[in-house]
């Protein structure tokens, strides 16, 4: 078990990301490539980015869909369908409750808002077969247009609603579509592990205690921060090969083949919110990786491979870029629609 | 029929319309006469506005009605109708569904909102017809007084809806106003031809798909884009003259008599909504136009009459204008509400 960890340890690469190039200090135990990037961590941005083309129509630079909101939480699926627009996604839908659409509707007229989940204080006990069945036929029949899901934000956790995200997020894995997993999403798939297992396009976006419960769960043990890209790293193999973005002082991304730590300069401030930020542009980040994957491979000897990892690498450096010049101007009073503001900003 | 074909090809005038006063690069085959304008595109908008008069009173610069909005989409006739507002008329109105018209009047206090139309869901079987004349009665107590409806923005695939809308474009027709149509009015116009066959204040703008189900529908054939100028024009002539606005990368526009391109530069960006803005402006130019056509008939020599094809021309140009300067402003980041802002600048 122990030489098998080292091995492991052995095995896998650390990218520092970052304006200042720091070489991620290791425990001393670990015998660890380090292999720091030839370019920064924008370059990532850059190179997954399309290129403007006149003869591009509507849709073919992004359409993300964002599956929550319900009574309790409007804002966070605001926060990362308008995001994925600001990066430069073509169309942005949300499916959430009745409650929350009209409200988010009336955040923005941006945003294409479906009000088709149901909380259980609006179904009935002998109703919600048939239910789930009507919100998974509303819900699948956009399937097939989405470049990407954001699973999460501002979902909630009433079990009837996560029932049918749970059939959601089934058929989106049969369609091949991406699922960037953040929020009450995490809590769902911690429960329900195989909703994700061996799916290389599902990214998760853990906070720390979501992360903590993720690792309990999977590995049977408490987080080791002395240890702490092994241990994202075995996370990220035993889940098979999904790819997962520890959010933190320096965001860590592993998908059990490289972890990479993004460390440039974000904001000291911590306003609720920008989790959201994140998962709406890795979500389009990472299908715009996918979509270049074979020009990234020419160039990739390098850098990483996997559009996911790419995605993550990019949301999580353009967020912390984001959230610098957010700072900079408003300070302690900075809030995340100050941050989105500037997530078009050089 | 290939005589025939070559015949019309070569009695259709193509009018190239943009900054650089390209000619438009034809198929050799055709023998095209090509009508260069004296004048470029911006000189159409000068043409058709109204010249500031200070005895003129509230709705003499243009009164337009957008018939969309429904549970599901409540931004693009929100997009619409501030478009027409800002590009210079007196009065806006939206007819839409209950659920949509809260969230469009939170939109903005500048337009006038009225809940009437229906959808399936909320409507008994037994109850159908009588909802429907109600529908049909509140929406032609208003009918007289708009300058230009604008069909379609937003306004869902409910075939109750549908069914009241075609009611309403049969009164609007009689009563002789123009209509300009859009997204899902051009599905029901699709469906239903005589709707908008034979009159000359129709005007319809469809994008890629939208063009490709008329041409399917209508010429019983797919889109050529080797002939597309003589195909676009076939199109307007079979519809018995109705004014046509082809989107892409440069916009086509024909009425059967003649084809005329808007080229100049607008943006890369292609962000749902800016087909809104299009709409609500082609309304607001062609009642200009038409308000202006005794002017116009003297000048005209060598431009189009029809004020549908002017009011075409003019809300082309303006949105790549205005598309142009919000994206020197904001890049990749450019929404369709940066691009309205941009409407009235110079």
């Amino acid at each position: 078990m122990l030489a098998s960890s080292i091995l492991r340890r052995q095995k896998f690469l650390v990218r520092s990301l970052g304006v200042s190039h720091n070489p991620v200090r290791m425990d001393q135990k670990a015998e660890i490539r380090f292999a720091a990037l030839g370019t920064d961590a924008e370059s990532v941005i850059r190179k997954i980015t399309p290129t403007y083309d006149p003869n591009r129509y509507k849709g073919q630079a992004g359409k993300i869909a964002v599956i929550g909101g319900c009574r309790e939480y409007t804002g966070a699926p605001y926060f990362a369908s308008i995001s994925a627009l600001k990066i430069g996604a073509d169309l942005s839908h949300v499916f959430c409750t009745k409650d929350a659409a009209t409200v988010i509707k009336s955040y923005s007229p941006e945003l294409i808002v479906h009000p088709v989940l149901e909380e259980s204080y609006s179904v009935r006990e002998d109703e919600k077969a048939s239910v789930c069945q009507k919100v998974l036929t509303e819900v699948t029949k956009w399937m097939e247009r989405f470049d990407c899901l954001v699973v999460g934000p501002g979902l909630g956790r009433d079990p009837f609603l996560l029932g049918c995200v749970t059939e959601i997020m089934k058929n989106a894995r049969q369609s091949n579509i991406p699922i960037v997993i953040d929020g009450d999403g995490l809590f769902l798939i911690t429960e329900n592990l195989d909703l994700v297992r061996g799916y290389p396009l599902a990214a998760l976006t853990p906070n720390v205690n979501e992360y903590k419960r993720l690792v309990q769960k999977v590995l049977d043990c408490e987080v080791d921060d002395h240890d702490r890209y092994a241990q994202l790293f075995s996370l990220a193999q035993r889940i098979g090969g999904v790819t997962i973005l520890r959010k933190g002082m320096c965001d860590l991304i592993s998908d059990g083949e490289t972890v990479e730590m993004v460390s440039n300069f974000g904001s000291p401030r911590r306003c609720g919110g920008q989790g959201d930020i994140l998962s709406g542009s890795v979500a389009v980040f990472s299908s715009w990786a996918r979509q270049q994957r074979s020009i990234t491979t020419k160039h990739s000897n390098d850098s990483p491979q996997n559009p996911m990892v790419l995605g993550c690498i990019a949301g999580s450096t353009l967020l912390r870029k984001a959230a610098s010049l957010a700072f900079k101007d408003k300070k302690r009073a900075t809030l995340t629609t100050d941050i989105i503001e500037c997530l078009g900003r050089r």
